[in-house]
């Protein structure tokens, strides 16, 4: 068997870019769609891709595509993304698109040629880091969102630059966005490959294991609306401040997912205005991201929390408006699929995540299934995200090998 | 009795910087020490102070003397501020300003010539909005605040530019920083006029008062550390939340001052590390404001404050540190000077404030006394902020009554 290749101590590839969109002030990293971290490591793909002798393509709504011999249908697509959360880990994205080139390298080097056509995919925002949409590549490809809603989602920091302003500097026409049946016709079969995001893989030994399902999952935007006031000449009594209302609300969203058995939410993002310590808020807005098994049960969950928040505002004389900014049913990844690889790959595990990603957009559409790689940290969405590289490595020898039945 | 210039229902000279640092996101204006906009407004003021022949220095903590002759000693010193916190409205700091020019120009209309030195004053970074820390202009030249320690403090934005270094770039050697005897010697007497801050004046059919005292008062930064980690793939029992862990403090905050009487404590201004929506974060830290009529009580408020956080944090897993930022007991303004000022006005209320003024720092060196002018709004550090102009030229000539008698 050929070497995966490796330096000091990480997979090549992980190596190459191990610089590129450091974090100084939250750690790790921040690479996100279109600023300049994530354009270095789009342009490093491409270079590493072409060395592979693979073919590119970017297609209309900022995905890249590494053709492996001739673009065409009933094609094998193994991929993920290259961005990150703010402050993220190292491994979330960047792990699967390297474990999926270094697969093709590996089977390049033993003289395999595919019998089908095969392509390497990196999707754009999966993070929805800038955006506030995750899987936006994905999503607009299949048609999962309105290509004008995403056109004007507004970027995440003050400057509010437009997604179809970014994709139009980055070369991308604002007016091709959506639905993309070539690109997407094309997909006989997807694999994504990533690092695992929880303690699923602990104490299971085996370093890699096949999906079996996401959980239903959306962000919803909270604005809480008060009055702006001194903090010093202002009575108790006589404020309407909505940091009150959102703390309770926060509360509330511990509180109400607790009680709910294995669902999730969060409250990750917060964002006061104007933000000045000696100034009561005129309004705070909070992100919350919710998860939970069924799709009703996640449903169930936000109008419990919404009502919450709704109470905690009318008593400190607040008012909310609670808006939807992404929706992701759950999924099932199909099983004959699902139990073919984890047959082929020795009777590995199949285990849920919590997670959403690109795999789960495209399971609507296409044959999907997903690797996870063991992260013996249990934490992602962090600096301390891990892969060790022994398991990194036996993630690519996983990946080729399910690449070899299936080309 | 001469007029007080107006332009189109304002003061001339409130109307001259209407649209100075006009903050579009906020509303209302942002002008925060050494930024475009304020490094405008003190442009401005040289400008205008000169346009009635006074004589203008800058001293070695960045504020800015305008003198009606000769400087001297037992002077009667006039002034306020030009910054503003984020977002905040017209009249707090400029109406104090606006009205010691328009004073010295009434008497200079009647022939008046003062007797003894006297001086307007612009004080630097009143509100602390940039740099964390009010009444920075008047605490380093009075050496209420260490030199070294003012230096080192961190812009409050990403960039973290340093206090010494904003002061280099303006003209200001970080080395000559801190107490001036020599410009703290020459004041005999000091005089704030402003503009009210809540509902002291509403219904006491008078258009100025006198300060009585300001509430003991301080900032307190509260950092909590948890554990950054996936917001789908994290049970929620495994997570060591601190934005949970602040919600309940921020709760905490408000049912202790609620408790107290006419205690006042406030969190303006909350930071989530990293900040993603699908990141649980690993740091959050919350500014808190805290006043009480006592000094000992505003301790005990915060002590109490702090327990709870305290225990919120633990009962998360998190940690939390709790830094004073800056403290200012409590003042009584000069009894004498402040009974004199009300029976020279015709026997004016006196009022006691929650918000903090430089006229407080003054307070514990030299005699010194405000002027508050009706706010009907009865809302500050926000755009709702408001004086009518019969009220602002009200205090024009309280203000230029009071000089023509102390002068």
């Amino acid at each position: 068997m050929p070497a995966v290749a490796v330096t000091r101590g990480r997979l090549t590839g992980l190596h190459e870019i191990v610089d590129v969109g450091r974090d100084r002030a939250r750690g790790g990293y921040s690479r996100h769609v279109w600023q300049p971290a994530e354009i270095e490591l789009r342009a490093w793909f491409v270079e590493r891709a072409e060395r592979l002798g693979l073919g590119v393509e970017h297609d209309r709504n900022g995905n890249i595509w590494a053709w492996w011999g001739a673009p065409g249908d009933d094609a094998v697509v193994v991929g993920s993304h290259l961005d990150s959360v703010p402050g993220g880990g190292e491994y979330d994205g960047p792990l699967g698109v390297v474990s999926a080139l270094d697969a093709i390298a590996l089977l390049q080097s033993t003289g395999f040629t595919p019998g089908r056509p095969c392509a390497v995919v990196v999707f754009a925002e999966e993070e929805g880091s800038r955006f506030g949409v995750a899987c936006l590549g994905s999503r607009l490809m299949t048609g999962a969102i309105d290509p004008e809603r995403a056109g004007a989602l507004a970027d995440a920091d003050a400057d509010g630059v437009r997604f179809a302003e970014a994709a139009e500097a980055n070369g991308i026409a604002a007016r091709h966005l959506g639905r993309d049946d070539a690109a997407l016709g094309r997909i006989g079969l997807f694999l994504e490959l990533h690092v695992e995001q929880g303690r699923g893989l602990i104490g299971l030994d085996s370093p890699v294991a096949v999906a079996s399902s996401i959980l239903a999952h959306g962000r919803w935007r909270i604005d809480i609306a008060g009055e702006a006031n001194h903090a010093g000449a202002t009575r108790m009594g006589d404020r309407r401040d909505p940091m009150v209302a959102a703390a309770r609300g926060i509360v509330a969203v511990r509180d109400a997912a607790a009680a709910r058995g294995d669902d999730r939410a969060t409250v990750g993002r917060i964002h006061a205005l104007p933000g000045g310590t000696n100034v009561i808020p005129s309004a705070v807005t909070t992100w919350l991201d919710a998860r939970s098994a069924r799709d009703d049960d996640t449903r169930d969950l936000v109008a419990e929390i919404t009502a919450r928040v709704g109470a905690a505002a009318a008593a400190e004389g607040c008012s909310v408006t609670v808006v939807e900014e992404s929706w992701s049913g759950a999924v099932h990844f199909d099983p004959v699929l699902r139990d073919g690889l984890a047959a082929r790959l020795g009777g590995i595990p199949a285990l849920p995540t919590g997670a959403g990603h690109d795999a789960g957009i495209l399971a609507a559409h296409v044959p999907t299934a997903m690797l996870f790689v063991r992260n013996p940290s249990g934490v992602s969405h962090s600096p301390e995200e891990h892969a060790t590289l022994d398991d990194a490595v036996a993630g690519v020898v996983a990946l080729e090998h399910v690449l070899r039945g299936l080309l």
